[in-house]
């Protein structure tokens, strides 16, 4: 939700050494609303729990008792921005929370970006969080600013607030509709005021995901995926349809429900990468389950991309484990572990062996070699975006004993980076825009590599097909950035978006 | 800088206790400015020091570097806030600076509000740093809301950002000149902009001080108070003029002086109390020694309050040394330390104890039985604001051995609350609102006591007599708060501003 | 390491709650030692992060250069402890390091508890880390403190400072040689001392696990597993063996071996638990594959007792992972990841939200209905303690649809409480001492229950079988406890304990 | 507390320019016992905090209830270890504190040094707190480690718990007794049991203070100050003899004396410097109040070093106040507040501004330019150290506009360095060893320079003199440092030492 130049800025020149471990493309964030529950502050510290995935570096709640809101914010896990007395803080039946990826540390001004945002307006206090990217946040801040609005963050969200601020409809829900409809870009929004109401709303195209759910009290819960619905024993009702705002009050017994008519009419694009690697397998996103799309897609490489006489097929953990188990039961080869994962490594953790020399994959991987030694091994991951990782996969494998190394990659090549709410590297980094499919298996030096054939997902979606955004395969944008935001790419990215 | 009606809510509600160890009015803020050294993060960072005494709770600074604005803005002291690679962070050679009294614990809502305040508009970045306090600012903010302006903190400061980010002016010295002539109440602001200008201006009454000072690299340094110039040898030139405002950057070679016109032109009415208490016996303020003021109004007291055959002239330190020492030299009498003042009692420290019993007073002012048993003892304090801890005072050199207890106050009674930038309690709270002299004196238990003169002021001050604000003794102030904040005021309040 | 009798207490009042998330042993402690290598604390760091699992709650580091010692404990996991500058506190080309598993919340008295730990003797300092628990402990300490010794801590360690203080032998390992000889019970433990010996033994039952290897400079490491090894990248070159004592220094340039004779020759009885849940399945341990050793335990598990007609197999992960690709592999079921683990609880997350109802299991496991709906599935786990999160595992996965659930135990039932530096409730708390495997079923209301056999190790082990430690699943122990220990025991342990 | 020879060598190299600032010696402890009061823990608290000025760097408590021993201990002030919880985790009746000045950054093995310390022996559990330096600590250290004794901390206080645990006597007190009768130098220590007693005890010589008082409930309170006495409400009863250990328990309606008789009989020899320096004005030290012998050494100078046609007296704040208060009144010349001192100014304040100059003693006095412009003026500081900080004050005065500056010292030239419980520089850094009194007047350019002549003493205490311990100003020691100290000390050291 950091505005994206700055982002691209920060991937290329800060974290290359800890992206570098991962590889991977970074959700931005995870949103929650709760409505109707006396323990709605601790409900939502669960669902945040259970979104954690999608954000580690901060986390916040917002919560509305007799017209006063509350917040508290912080960086860190849940767990460490929440405790008990941070959630008696927290009083109220309603509650708003939004966890947060970021990229910079932990100085004053990025705690001033945690989100949920807290403003004054003339009808009152709000608070609001976000999970995506407005592509035209440069274009309204320079207008708002012409008219004399300050900003006191970096966070494109904070447009929203101006916006729903100077709208004249007399009721919230009409002013954030107002607001919505000047945005464009990705978002799920969730909303809370001052008098009582909670706001959700999910951009004309759908990009990013937002459920509705329901506890047995009658409590409705919204959430970014529906693992955290699981979580606070709420049953999945349905997704917030694309360019749909959900109100909820005490005015009426069942939630409300308003389009958006601007800037274009609900045109379904999902975010395909929620399937591959963002979301949780347990949950149900744009109305399917994660788990078996990431299987079907294992299943797909196995039948595609089969490797003659393969002894074993393994996992990149955690993301890649569901394809590869997907693939193993498609080809009838025993799944083991030959990779384990860490779960004690984070950021801080790289800083102090750096000095001895680039340990990069081996502290987050450790290679079974009772699982490898002498065999003919298929490795299953989610993704390949810089193909650092892989190599050091391909190399570790190798140096444990296996005979031969077949990646398999569980969706298309990534040439395009995104401009909806995921924080990829600039289009130049990318291996797949700067080498053919061979070059890239000679530079991870894989015995052989194939990856998921785009068509795959008509024949997986059937007709929902066209319901998806793959922008990151094709490059075929269903939204430009703004002129502002095209500024601060650099030239092999225009030419790309260009050619597009 | 807190508004005015949450502040008072809190001085009765929360901090009772605290207070009642001091007994005092409370300053609100110190401000710095440097402009053109190398070295300005270090300079500002020993200003805030030596201005440490106007506000304990909070600091921050901002400094700008090619165009960058950075801030580091902390709870505690300036030692607290700032160390050698915070200040690294704050490049640049102008920088400006504050340090907060304020009422709330360590929340993460306290955080914003502290200051300087760095926002983002049209033309860019600026930071501002504010002492004092608008009266106007619950009307202001009304009607920026109204327009649709979203305020982010619940200091009034805030109303200056957006008052400037509104002006049309083309440049920045004009757009604060229009915003301020907008504000009425008490303010010496500094600001520092993203392009490399700092302005200082104080109000059209000159409520809170204000000076300019050069170093010998040609440096400007602008303060709260002189000892601050001392700490960084600046060599005091002069105060900024009630009404003026004062502008540096690189386009001239001498600071440049605009006056402001509206609401109404310069009719200077410093605040008295700073030399009464606020302000360091080291400082020139408005142009005159603190020093020799308090030792002036104890020699007055002297003569005018004389005790036949007292022992020794005692003081409650620290701040009524200065007078006790004017006293004792008119008097002829010697001047001992009857009452030694620990400085390691911080807010937090008393929590603890409260359960054994209401130490108040003990924990902070220890008695000198060697200076005080079998003496009739004159004892030389500021100011009585509640009287509670006189009266423990009183009883404490008794039970030290005192023979009679004689108390001399260096100022008129306080009948009035202040809304100039100083948070004192309620007007009903004030005990000299209460009760007459002589009540008083018995409710403190003392053998005698007497107040300063109101007319004491004309005798010392001469022609400046009229320059001077003393409505905290009169009751008559300069300027009046606004209907909103009026509303805020109960009733006792409303009845005596209504009666001046 | 802290004493049994305490811990056993601290089991039953304290963390009732958490242990109920897991229902697991708790190993307590991984030991590492370098010599010879510049860059040994970085080493230390890196090898102590592999073994992280080993204990989670304190972390520390002595390093010895220029017969100056140097030491850094802390509370929290080694990424917490430890940072660059940390780091650069520990020079020297020695270095011995410990992670720390443990009972107490970060009291002061805690961290004494922390290891290594480094005392002063007439011969000079010292460090050691213990992975183990004496039996005799209590005996020691109370004859020691009958000598006119003194403890600082409540670790049993301490005991072993004090006996080597008070060797009469001339060289440190001869003092280390003696004082070992009084010991009895479990231990690998590593010194090193001020004038550059590092030394590595093992107690003569080799209960714990101590391995030593070797980098291409000539760098000797010894760590607890060889997962540690393979990080620093050292290549594993056997077990310190039980009872035997490995020198380095540099006087020889191979480490050096002697044997302990006392109490006792060597008699290998290794902890068998290693390799059911302790050790990470990477790593080697007592001469064979952990990973192998528990898919071993998987197929034994499905061809002694299948479930006819299953469509699923999964695992409780992270630790049946590789038990339940066993099985599967055997019985030629699918394998699917039907529960996924959050790797964000921590102790402190689950405080909070125990004020709504018991979320247990819940937090830390999430079951996958796309997986489960509507199938008769097999879940693996590695043991079963207390059986209370078994239960609620079952209800888990029939609540997200499972059809029929069918657990299986890669480990015989745990029947009596360890003495050798496993963290196991008492004996009572163990279901499998007071129920039968039917009871149990019905209890964890399972579709069906089966353990694995006890004569699965001798079928697995072959001629080894003998050199391993059975007391949990056999209550016969190689070694009793003092008399001093006994009497903490409750009644119920006793009886137990008498019967074999 | 901190054994001697690693002390000086810290002096030199880290701690210069902190020292700089203040160039006085450090105390080292307070110590504080309560026995009887159900608020125990609360009233040592509030001793504590009037002992602060004794040591700022450590604090910590030990308190007993139902045989259970409860410690907290930790860096910084009194408050910044200590808060409500903290105080709840000490229940019980009798408590010992300590404060502690200490010469170490916060590393965990300063940590261990904070005092009381806490052991566990054969006999139960005891606290002890020192205030002291014991001169033969490193023969006892050699000899107990000689008999297999091992240490855990640098201080030379852990020798006290070994002898203790070491004696063969039944009962404590007993132990207590034989244990100090080993010990040479300079101690006030307090002990408390896990069976419930208190026992204070003081050197023969008695060269740090200690004293006894009552509450009125009966409770007992032991402290190094009567200022302690007066804050928790205890009546001042007398001091702790020379040589003399008070028993205090529930056996005896009284507390119980008991003299040492080794190594020699009782033979007061008072530490003077109390009086200079290190006591708070409001104490009774030695039976004599601190604030007479202070404002009697200021008479004394201006009687012995009068200052003819002097316009003003002002002291160095805090310490020189009273002294300079005896001197103006003995002279009959005004005393002004010339210096201004701030209490801001903590170790971690001075860091960042070094890269600018050398600020030195300007951060901490502030000089008041009213009351020196074109002034003769006396300055009044107790002692002089090293000289840096008087040559600043004395240029610090004429920049603020002296005509002249006249210093007087209240105390005779320092000559030796101290080896009884003060952190004094090494003789060798001292000025008045290295230069007359007109070399130092030179060094320091003041106009005159004069120091309390050493005979004052004798005519100020009358027959009491010989009661105290000049060493100091004479060089004369009651007490030689043992072999292995003397190691320690530089060659002019010992040359100085031989001579006298």
């Amino acid at each position: 939700m950091v505005v994206n130049s700055s982002r691209k800025l920060i991937n290329l020149d800060q974290h290359d050494d800890y992206l570098d471990v991962d590889d991977k493309p970074k959700e931005e964030c995870g949103v929650v609303g709760i409505y109707g529950d006396p323990e709605a502050s601790r409900l939502c510290y669960l669902a945040l729990h259970a979104l954690q995935h999608r954000g580690q570096e901060g986390a916040g709640m917002v919560t509305v008792e007799n017209k006063v809101v509350k917040s508290v914010t912080g960086i860190g896990l849940v767990s460490d921005v929440f405790n008990e007395s941070k959630l008696d803080q927290l009083p109220g039946d309603m509650a708003i929370g939004h966890v947060r990826y970021s990229t910079a540390a932990g100085s004053s001004s990025m705690l001033k970006n945690v989100q949920p945002f807290v403003t004054s307006s003339k009808f009152g206090s709000f608070g609001v969080a976000h999970n995506g990217n407005f592509v035209n946040y440069q274009l309204l801040r320079a207008e708002l600013e012409g008219k004399g609005s300050i900003f006191s963050t970096t966070s494109d969200t904070e447009v929203v607030l101006h916006l729903i601020a100077k709208s004249k409809a007399r009721i919230f829900a009409l002013r954030a509709l107002e607001a919505c409809e000047k945005l464009q870009g990705a978002y799920s929004l969730v909303f809370v005021t001052e008098d009582g109401k909670l706001v959700a709303v999910r951009d004309p195209f759908g990009f990013r995901p937002l459920v509705m759910g329901r506890r047995k009290n009658g409590a409705i819960v919204f959430a970014s995926e529906t693992c955290a619905l699981d979580l606070v024993e709420a049953t999945y009702e349905r997704e917030v349809h694309p360019g749909e705002m959900v109100l909820v009050d005490d005015t009426s017994k069942e939630p409300q429900s308003m389009y958006l008519l601007k800037p274009h009419p609900p045109e379904p694009k999902s975010c395909i990468f929620e399937h591959i690697y963002f979301a949780q397998p347990n949950s149900i996103v744009f109305g399917k389950s994660v788990y078996e799309s990431r299987h079907a897609f294992g299943e797909i490489l196995a039948t595609e991309s089969p490797v003659e006489g393969c002894d074993v097929v393994i996992a990149v953990p955690d993301s890649g484990v569901v394809a590869a188990l997907g693939y193993a039961a498609k080809a009838g080869v025993p799944y083991q572990q030959g990779l384990i994962r860490s779960h004690y490594v984070g950021r801080k953790f790289i800083e102090p062996f750096q000095k001895i020399r680039d340990f990069g994959v081996k502290l987050k991987l450790s290679p079974v070699r009772a699982v490898l030694e002498g065999k003919k091994v298929v490795v299953v991951d989610d993704s390949i975006v810089r193909g650092t990782t892989s190599s050091k996969i391909v190399r570790m494998l190798k140096e444990a004993g296996a005979k031969e190394v077949h990646m398999r990659i569980a969706s298309p090549p990534i040439i395009a980076s995104c401009y909806y709410g995921i924080d990829t590297p600039s289009t130049e980094e990318l291996i797949s825009n700067r080498m053919k499919v061979e070059e890239i298996r000679k530079f991870i030096r894989a015995d052989s590599l194939a990856f998921l054939p785009t068509d795959s997902f008509r024949k997986l979606l059937g007709s929902d097909h066209t319901n998806f955004c793959y922008a990151c395969f094709s490059g075929k944008y269903p939204l430009y950035p703004s002129v502002a935001m095209e500024e601060s790419i650099d030239d092999t990215m225009k030419l790309t978006v260009a050619a597009n």
